[in-house]
């Protein structure tokens, strides 16, 4: 559960959601990554703590750059508690549907009776 | 974007995920919901608000009775964000197979020169 409060988490922001847009695209160093966000760099940096505690994002570094990298399977969690919620809902809605036709089925029986 | 953030933001919580999954099932009454969750009823109204100020909650007094609906198109709004990124990510992937599979034949056509 804790774990996907923090995934939720990193969603719940602009910025960090734009960097999950960028990093979708292909794996970026945080300088290229900090650039197209005007923000000081601690509160840039701060937003990618928050992505890599939820392990959206992962980084290493290489000699003086750290690279960061998207990991989709972070995205899929969240999108399969969202997919599962609705498809019981609309499972509901399946079975309201099926009860109205069934009402209306009788109606009509009873009509011709 | 703004109202993104509120969504991600509801669905960051164990509570709020846990309200969203019965609501699913069918409209409730706040006493109904509150009855579930070992919370002390000022704390489970501040959930409840944050869900209703994301609209993933509405909610309507009958009486003496509040009761709450979900709104699924709210969190389609969220699964349609997170479709998209993956979906950027998967045609990057498969672009990435692509360049492979091409190396990979020039490889072959230059051994058979």
């Amino acid at each position: 559960m804790a774990h996907l409060d923090r995934v939720f988490h990193s969603l719940s922001d602009g910025t960090r959601r734009a960097v999950i847009a960028q990093l979708a695209s292909g794996p970026a160093s945080i300088s290229d990554l900090a650039q197209r966000h005007r923000m000081a760099l601690p509160s840039f940096m701060k937003h990618m703590r928050v992505l890599e505690e939820s392990e959206i994002v992962t980084s290493r570094k290489t000699g003086r750059i750290r690279m960061c990298a998207l990991r989709p399977d972070m995205l899929a969690t969240a999108q399969s508690w969202l997919e599962h919620e609705r498809s019981i809902w609309e499972s509901r809605l399946d079975r309201l549907d099926c009860f109205v036709e069934t009402l209306a089925k009788e109606e009509t029986t009873h009509g011709h009776e």
